[in-house]
């Protein structure tokens, strides 16, 4: 099939795929570490919003019980959150609110998830956590503005499916739903409002959700749940595998809710994945590889046609859920890890973010599109499928038509061995503490290779083929580059210059 | 008495009082917010050192216990403490190593100090903590260099006379000091060890532990306490209020182990008095006061006849031992609030980093400096007593000759009124959440009131008097300004100017 | 009259004493001074425009000539015209074209204006200028999009009136209008082009420029002119002195091309004041001066009633119309003198910037606006009429109503004694070389001094009394401050308070 | 030759290479876009000083004449000067100053160079000449402090050997240096003067200075000439071409001072190059080469033997000598292009930076040396003659010992292909402007190539080959990597990895 560059846009590019990210725990975007990464992220990328665990958890400071002439009052100390959310607006990305975990004074139970000690129990007194709910959104109001605040997505709970971070009954959940809303609702009726947050595997939960909220008459303004692909774990000091399925799975998990939900009173509502990627362990080094972007790039290319976000779990490896990190790449969710160094799936996203909106093509390995400026950029992948293990690289083959009469090509790759922080760090011997230099070093080795070059399509006709390395990505970037050198300037004249041109076969990578 | 801004000086003003600065927690140096309170107090006062708590708390990851082949290891992580120093060096400020407190796994029992929760027991196993103290120090040569670990001073736990800190005896205390030295001075014989660390009013632990070093025959190369002048707490919610004693009693403190030590083996050695201020609450509202700034002023003047450094405790309020704070301004015990709000005692430093190192005078209310350019630096201050309470402000008289034919004075003031954060957040009504227009206008508000005027000193002779508000501290600089105007610039040509001149009346603030 | 703090607004602020700044010359914009400067001006401030001379003078490299084999070629040359508009773009601030001066190779003649010799000339052919123009227009169009130039007005020459500007006569100047407007119009039909940017005293040419226009179908997108309010030049060396017509004459000077252009062709379309300062000379102190902000605060205030826009002129002292300035404070047009010294004008701007868009009232040496948060925000100023000197201050005296239990005052003042550059370097001797460490000092002595005190309205009422200096100028904030104290804080607890509250009258100042 | 990674220095590597660069015009280190390249060049290379022409041209604003009660007066302008060198000492350069050009109204001519219309006469008046030396550096002491400006070499005029910048012979100059050098002398006697800045090919003016010296017991503290190796240029438009010798003329030309002047009284003193390059033409291509990076290569590399500076003409293009440059790339001097964009020459000079000051070994095309961390950092360049045309590339050979177990090896090349600016601008058309996303490839397209490989070399022994490009250079640095990575770690459970190991023979770049 040939791609014509002037032709009409077959589909629009959305924003989906860089609608929100995610955040281990809302305390660590305290860490000047985490605002460096996110400072990175929104220049390269842009994310329009981001969710993290943990608002209501005590280590942001939150309730705060005193005593008094002899009773207990409950002071709000909103000193840490301020922090937080003043932190993510000033980089230009706004909160998803997930309401979390339980306060201690407030909990029923001191059951608990994470090194850090999540509550994972129903409130004691339902009142107190409809007060603290009141009293949280309408100081947001109160601080950032009505009109600003309606834009945040209120989550309740996370994965209450699962019993490792809720210590009740799906009723029990259902009920901690319906008081929250309500609240957040009173607070004002244009606050968005959704659940249930569930894990993957639990699809099953969303029409019962449906149900309930129907039958009790209980608002809901968007639905959520998570997505991963990655079986059990088989762990090892320090690092989990597991093994995994297909893209095609997670485009299904997102795909899921819109059918499972047809006819109930959820029907055409927002759907959110909150959270997503390959395996949900923070110690599973699939996260650092070029697998993970070529296997990734798929999803972000088609999971916007089934959801209104999709969210990266996670933004970097500021990220304790099982404790402190004690090597630079450890198998961390983020894009990033400690000191900004950029993994393969950073780049995936960085190289999504250059593409245009208008799409011209989109295949097993490649979305064509189009830029505003006209300039064509598209984005390859070498597909995976979840098992077979590639010896070689792929080729990317694309036949494209009216182009001007010269262009130049600029190719950026990321791979196995390019454009990869992990590559370069074990060929340091896997250092747990690399030196400053060392660092200095993976940060420069973690740049894509690119390269550029020119060429005059013979009747606008171009046939590209774009050689990806192992477990490859690529972004190509075509634009018009007519010739602009005066007759007078003769490079043969410069010593620098070879004795005959030996441009063309030079300059192609 | 008349100072002459020409003759002699009849001391030098060393950099004692800036050699060391504390931090509440190690972690927290990972903090943004702490990140950028160290930018600012590098920027304007310039620290030599900086000593916090928790170096080897399990919030660091240093110590991480796993099993494999059916024994269990022990991975160190250095990725935190390595961010930390990074940290530091990179704001041109040098660790003051306090190491503690114990890493669970290595202790004998679980008493812990503080809402984060610090072991405060010694180690199970003593091969244990030898190897972790040697294994960290290596690690820091490794990655820093051994000239620049050579200039760390490394100190031994903190305040071990305290069961609150120490959940052992004298003894065990002796016994730690000496293991912890040994261990260090076998990594490098250059490395700088010291301790006990004790808290005011334990000042007999000094002979005692000279005792114990000479009888054993174990290093020391520096004496550390502690000092601060208030008594028991009366505590409130969120603060506390407690009695006060004159500054000369810290100055008394710090000059004491000179004293208590003379003629035993640690005679003559560098004493560093490790943490100071006037109260040892994290919330007593006097922290934030500019009493404070005037209480301690004469303690920054005086303190380095005594003692190689004196670290006011802390850098900022970026500090979590009673918990998270609920207010912009509690009683913490930082230079800074949040967000960088300076305290009058920030003032009182920045002050200090402004005078000449040639001091021409001292008196109970002030010091005069004269700075490599000739020109004077005057810090002025009210004497506080810890107890009288003062109506209103003072004036400091000085009498100075030999200035030029033309000088301008610059004069800044922090007092009860004027570059008072705290005075300023109280007429806001207190908020325990300002809004961002709130928080701007705190920092606008506890900037210095500032002028200046300028003056003929007939004979060379000007008689300054110099109004120090209510609990003022104030910096005068007088500097040569001749007059460069040319005779036909009239500025009563200028509608600006007054019918007749009335410059000189209004020209004083 | 009492203001009510909730009433309905009277009118609207718009932004059109912040649509346009001027900057002496195109070329100056390379400069780093320039650039920081403008970058303090956006931050504080925030034009949308500027509008420079000399776009198209020699020393932009715009017009090369050159032989080859034989013949002359021009090479056009936009290196400096990118980077400049690159400057200002990324300052968020965006080009006011004035098309001029003559590159020399175009020119007719050889007379020039200014230091840097502008060439004030006719082209020699006219076919050469419209391709000149029609090139530059074509290539901004290339390089920022045709959206983004249709925004940017396009002005033909300056000052054609005057013989110092323009070597011709009235007819050559519209038949330099007609020719160039056409090239525009050919470039893109949406461009805005417009003239004959006359200066003051010479609106005779408007209704002469609209018949011209008419009768020849030329088109025309706006009206522009400037103002000046002083008479002839007093020299000496290095300055000037003028007298000075009242404030209300600039504003008159607005209004007049609305009255003379009623019923012409170019009624109704958008009137700039694309110059407008008190003196127009670049060496008369009284830019630098309070009384020149005291001045112009009712004509920034009122200037919106009549014109699109009104231009300051000019943004800073990066101007060399005269030469190089030889001392930091020479009577330059800027609102910033060189190193970001702000003048008190550059405070009248800020000020404003920080006004709210409700207008709530309006008076001789007022303005009551409203923010959208509800806070009010008043402008303040001590009226001027050009010939009385003033001997004392000005109270600014409100009544105002409805406004919440308790409230804090921030009042910000500049007047010939605080905020006032010019006032301090005088009593640093008018050093012509300022040491660093005057410069430092000059900046912070050019802060507006700043206070704040609370009061709780009695009736909701308060009767404000805003004491100005000499030539004053003031910001005063009015805002909301319900009292969040607790009970159990009992500041007569601490040392720093005295013996009885004297909070009250000592608040004020 | 075996190069023993631990033997001992064959010598060390000084800082003559970084002693001194070059720029064109005093007046352009005002504009934002060289402070900008000012900044970038001090971050990757780290000049000592830097040396510019005509700090005494009328566009400094330095000489100012007014008339006042019918006498005419110089003011002296130090606005620009104090601006300029407080750029260069933020950045962390000193001034190397170059007195010149003369003031129009000290000049006695107005003969003129370079498009900025430098006066190249002397002064009508010796002594108005001599005051204007001592206002000068009498100012520059005040402001920076003797002990600083003790430190800045003082260099009497540029190249009066040729007619285009001394309109005057040959003893004129020696009586110029005379007064100049008198009265630099007579403001403080410990100042650096020197000369006599003689263009290439003028070397007998170096015994003839000495005898003017020696006779007239005039004082000197160092002698200063310039070298370049390209012969008559031929013209085109916006360019030259010239011939060129081999780089051992440069290091000739460097070496003849100390033997011509050998046995003179100027013997023993510092020898400065205030200029050098292979082409003196301001629009000669070569200078954005790669062949300019491996032709200059052994002459850094070995300059230091022979003087103590030699100074790179020019920091970057910020240079008008022949008028606007029209194009991002026009031959000019500079490291850098406008907008900072890296010449292959600036990437020597970063190379050259990251070198250690133990030379193990040097040949024909390559240095060998050794940093404080043991870590080996090797330079390669392909030798160039000056007149062979290179079809290929160059490998550099290298054998290597007393390695440990296990090293990585990281590569950065720069050539014809690779981190060529100039390439990656001639594939997109060579564009006269280019657009923003052009600007923003050319950046990232000048890079150096950069990839890393590990090895454990048998018996501590590498051959090492380094495969440059075409007219490449290289920077090969060598660390130890030894192997940290667990046993239980096992990349061959990640899906990433290929079924058998692949990974030795795909490290190599």
């Amino acid at each position: 099939m040939t791609i014509s560059a002037t032709g009409p846009a077959v589909t629009v590019l959305g924003d989906q795929w860089r609608a929100c990210i995610g955040t281990g725990r809302t305390r660590e975007v305290l860490h000047a570490d985490y605002r460096d990464s996110l400072a990175l992220v929104q220049r390269e990328i842009g994310f329009g919003a981001v969710r993290a665990h943990g608002i209501l958890h005590d280590d942001m400071g939150l309730v705060q019980r005193y005593a008094h002439e002899g009773r207990t009052h409950t002071r709000y100390g909103f000193a840490y959150l301020d922090l937080v959310i003043d932190t993510w607006l000033e980089a230009g990305i706004r909160p998803f609110l997930e309401l979390g975990f339980m306060p201690k004074d407030l909990a029923s139970s001191d059951q608990t998830v994470f090194w850090w000690l999540g509550n994972i129990t129903p409130p004691a007194d339902e009142g107190e956590w409809v007060h603290l709910v009141r009293t949280v959104l309408t100081h947001l109001i109160d601080r950032y503005g009505l009109a600003e605040v309606r834009t945040w997505p209120i989550e309740v709970w996370n994965e209450p499916n699962l019993a490792s971070f809720w210590a009740a009954d799906e009723a029990a959940y259902h009920r901690l739903y319906e008081i929250t809303a309500l609240a957040a609702k009173e607070v004002d009726a244009d606050l968005q409002v959704g659940g249930p947050a569930v894990s993957p595997g639990a699809d099953d939960w969303l029409p019962r959700f449906a149900d309930f909220l129907a039958a009790r008459d209980v608002p809901c303004d968007f639905v959520s749940k998570h997505a991963y692909t990655t079986g059990p774990a088989e762990h090892v000091p320090f690092g989990t595998y597991q093994s995994l399925r297909p893209p095609q799975d997670l485009l299904d998990q997102f795909a899921s809710p819109r059918a499972m939900l047809a006819g109930t009173s959820l029907a055409g509502l927002p759907i959110h994945i909150t959270e997503f990627s390959s395996s949900y362990r923070p110690d599973n080094p699939i996260h650092d590889t070029a697998y993970q972007a070529s296997y990734l790039a798929p999803v972000l290319v088609g999971g916007g046609e089934h959801v209104s976000s999709f969210s990266y779990w996670t933004l970097c490896d500021v990220f304790e859920e099982v404790g402190v990190p004690t090597a630079p790449l450890h198998g961390g969710f983020g894009l990033l890890g400690h000191r900004q160094l950029r993994k393969p799936a950073f780049h995936l996203y960085a190289f999504m973010a250059r593409l245009g909106s208008d799409v011209l093509a989109r295949g097993d390995d490649h979305l064509v599109t189009r830029r505003p400026d006209g300039g064509l950029c598209i984005l390859g992948w070498q597909p995976q499928d979840g098992h077979t293990r590639q010896t070689a690289g792929h080729s990317v083959r694309l036949s494209l038509s009216d182009l001007p009469g010269r262009v130049r090509v600029l190719e950026r790759h990321v791979d196995a061995e390019r454009g990869n922080v992990r590559r370069a760090w074990m060929e340091m011997g896997s250092p747990l503490a690399p030196t400053p230099r060392q660092v200095e070093d993976l940060h420069a080795l973690s740049e894509p290779t690119l390269w550029q070059w020119s060429e005059a399509p013979v009747g606008g006709r171009l046939n590209l083929d774009v050689r990806l390395g192992r477990n490859g990505i690529a972004l190509v970037e075509i634009s018009p580059a007519p010739e602009y050198a005066p007759s007078w300037l003769d490079d043969a004249r410069l010593l620098g210059h070879p004795p005959e041109s030996q441009t063309t076969q030079e300059s192609k990578g």
